[in-house]
Order: structure tokens, then sequence, then C-alpha cells
């Protein structure tokens, strides 16, 4: 059978999400307590990898097992042979159909950032320092990431894609105290996408770049991509929806 | 001449902030730092010592050196030789007559919750899981704390010390969405005693102990300690006053 899995885990513990010969990652650790588990070779497949660094509240995956335990198994009893930065928060039994990158209709992601005229230890590997950010600026550029955009100059090269265009529905900033989080939901990233934007964010909220030279990036996807990666530390994969 | 640094650090990377021969420590970490800026062998004084896995956002030591570097390089400089878990803050140039420990008048700490019916990775090491807290019950109980008491209830052997009297001028809790903060100020703990007071308000907050269970113990220092620690994943010490 089929079972869909959502996990939250500390990316910066491990070398990403993908399984790479000789190192630690979240995938292989998943797979070997799921193999373990269901004393049989289990394979995952994820709704997208994540990055060294990047973490996740909500990454979803699905695998197939001969096996039938009671579906509390799936959740509880994989958390027994996984580590504390890696948690199996629900298990579901999914059908054949269900596919944990092909179906996602939707995902969000969160950065993190913390206003400081210093580094701190406390946010080291979890979020990002940045100067005072004009939340304004800022919202209103988030206004021109909305929609359907070729985000071409928002991109990483090193994917291999069909299409360079995407839809947000959601990008947004909040302020608590010292954190900054920045939220945005789309029905898929292309590589670095987030961090591109955070990167044009930040540079927008601190003048270095103003809200009309951000929007023009949005809408032209031929002007170079940004030649700048907001850190991979302060990003978070929130949520993947069907 | 002698240097006051004020500093944060991740406890969960460390074993404890004190030295011990072969492990690797918050001091050990400071001390080589200094040393190698300073080019002689410092030692440093801290406010107190953290129990492994409790953080700081800022502990307080103090050092001398036979140096005389502009203040700077005693903050930015020790930060070069730093893993970026601990971090100086803050370096000052205090009178002989300053000691991080004894002149110390009061501290802070703080110990974070989060709300959730399973243990999350993404909180793993930072905070400890609580079900559903009776905030005003334990708002209640901590009224008790304020003031001089006998604090013996709440302690954990262990220590040389002359006196088990201490004085709390600030309990409280607050709920911020998923997460309770915890803040309590004294001019001096004892061993385990805020780990302890957490237990019994966690209990007080779950119903499992009354609020006058718990005054009772606060007012009568003959009552066993309470058999109950909590977590050091969620301790900082938040600030040192003189």
């Amino acid at each position: 059978m089929r079972i869909k899995l959502t996990l939250d885990y500390v990316g910066s513990r491990y070398h990403g999400w993908q399984l790479q010969p000789g190192k630690d990652t979240v995938q292989k650790r998943l797979e070997d307590a799921l193999s373990k588990l269901c004393g049989e070779e289990i394979h995952v497949v994820a709704s997208g990898r994540t990055d060294s660094g990047v973490h996740a509240f909500g990454q979803v995956v699905h695998f197939d097992t001969t096996t039938s335990y009671d579906i509390v198994a799936y959740h509880r009893g994989t958390n027994n042979y996984l580590p504390a930065s890696i948690r199996v928060l629900k298990a579901e039994q999914v059908s054949e159909e269900f596919h944990a990158r092909f179906s996602a209709k939707q995902k969000t992601y969160m950065y993190l950032m913390y206003e400081s005229t210093q580094e701190r230890a406390v946010y080291s590997e979890r979020a990002t320092r940045v100067d005072t950010l004009d939340i304004d600026a800022i919202e209103k550029a988030c206004k021109y990431l909305i929609g359907e955009h070729d985000f071409s100059s928002f991109m990483s090269t090193g994917s291999d894609i069909k299409t360079t265009v995407r839809t947000i529905t959601d990008a947004r900033i909040e302020k608590q105290g010292n954190e900054y989080k920045f939220f945005v939901t789309a029905n898929g990233f292309l590589y670095n996408m987030v961090r591109k934007i955070v990167a044009g964010l930040i540079r927008v909220g601190t003048g270095k770049m103003s809200v009309e030279d951000f929007a023009k990036r949005v809408e032209n996807p031929d002007i170079l991509s940004l030649p700048f990666v907001a850190p991979a530390d302060g990003l978070y994969l929130v949520s993947v929806e069907y």
C-alpha cells in the first residue's frame, strides 16, 4: 500500500534532503528508518528536495510497502528509528494515484530574518541577520510577485525544467519583535527562487533596490538573474497542499 | 586590564559551560579564542555555569589580560576565533573590582515551551513540548514565587552553597501562538532551581498539582524537593545585571 508522511526537520544537521553517496541526508535517514520498520527496502518520493541547511515544518513524502501495519506504526513507529531532528508528524494511507511530487498543487515557504547589528549565536543556522527593513517598501514589492510570471530573473541554473513560469498566490511579510517572517505560496518554485526573491526583498527593504526595479525583474524574464541568493539558514518549507 | 564580555550561545552544541577534560565546552572555546587573540593564556570567570543543553542570550564573563587592544578587538576579534554557535555581543573595559560572578545583582532566565501533542524536530534541543497549559493557574502560582524564600524544595543536591534563601523579583508566563515563555528574575539561583520551578508550573498548568500545593513548596523548605526537573533544552540565560 501507499503511505503519505508529513514530517519536519532541522535541515542544518544534514547535507540536504536528497540521497548522496556517503553523505548524511534527511532522505537517507528516513529511508533507513522506514526500511527497518518495514523489514524491506523502502524508497521515498518527496514533494521536492530541500537544499543543505533548509528546514521543514511540513515536508511531504510517499512510499510503497508490502506491509499493512496499523497506520500509527508508520507514524510513531518510524519516529523510534529517527533522530530528534527529524520527526514524522502524520501518516495517512493514500491511493496509488497519489504522488508526493506530481500531485502537489501548491507549496508555502517561510523565510526567517532577525534584525540586529551583529550575528547572534542563538539564530545561527536558523535565521538570517538583516538591518532594519522598510516593511512598507517590501509590502509594495510583494504585490508585484502575486500572479503568473516567468520567474527566470529569480532562478539559479542547474535544474532541468520545462517552464520557468510559476504562479504565486500569496507573498507577505510580518514583523514580530526583532523577527521578520516572509511567507510565499506558489504552485511551484524554481531552483533558488525563494532565496533570490528574499535577497531582492532585503535589497528593497534596505533601500539598495527600488520597488520599481524589483517589479521590473518580476515582469521581465530577460533581465539577468539577480546575482544574490539569501542564505539557506533562514528558509523553511512550511507546507505542501494537494 | 580587566574586560567584561557579554555573549550568547547554543548550549546544545557543547557539554555545558564549564571546562572538563577532553570535553568540548563553551568555556573552553572562549578561552581558546581569547588566548589566540591575546597571545597569552586567558582564563575567564563567568556569572555562573550553565548545564549541558542550556542556552544563553546574555552570559557575562570577565578576564584579565596584559594586552591593551582597542576594545573592539575583544569583541569582533574574538568572534573571528569562535564558531557561529558562540558569539561575543559586547566587550567593555571594567575596573579590577568587577567580578562576573560576585558582582552580579540579579539574573533572568527564560524557559521556552511549545504546545503540541507530539515532539517536533524544529524545536528539538531548543524548547520543551507541553500539553495545553492553564495560564491562569500558572499565573497564580507565579505570584507565590515572588519574594524572599528558602527554595530548598526547588533544588537538586550537588552544589556547595552557604544558604538556600533566594529572592525572586519577577516570575511570569507569556503565550505567543503555540509557544509559552516563562521568565524568572532573582538575585541568584540554586542548582536546577529554574528547571524544578518549571516542572512544578507545568504540573500546575496541566492540573496535576494544585496552586496551593505549589505554594506550600515555596513556603515550606522542609517539603521534599520536587522529584521532577524540566529538560535543559528549553532553558535560556537571558541576562545578568550588575
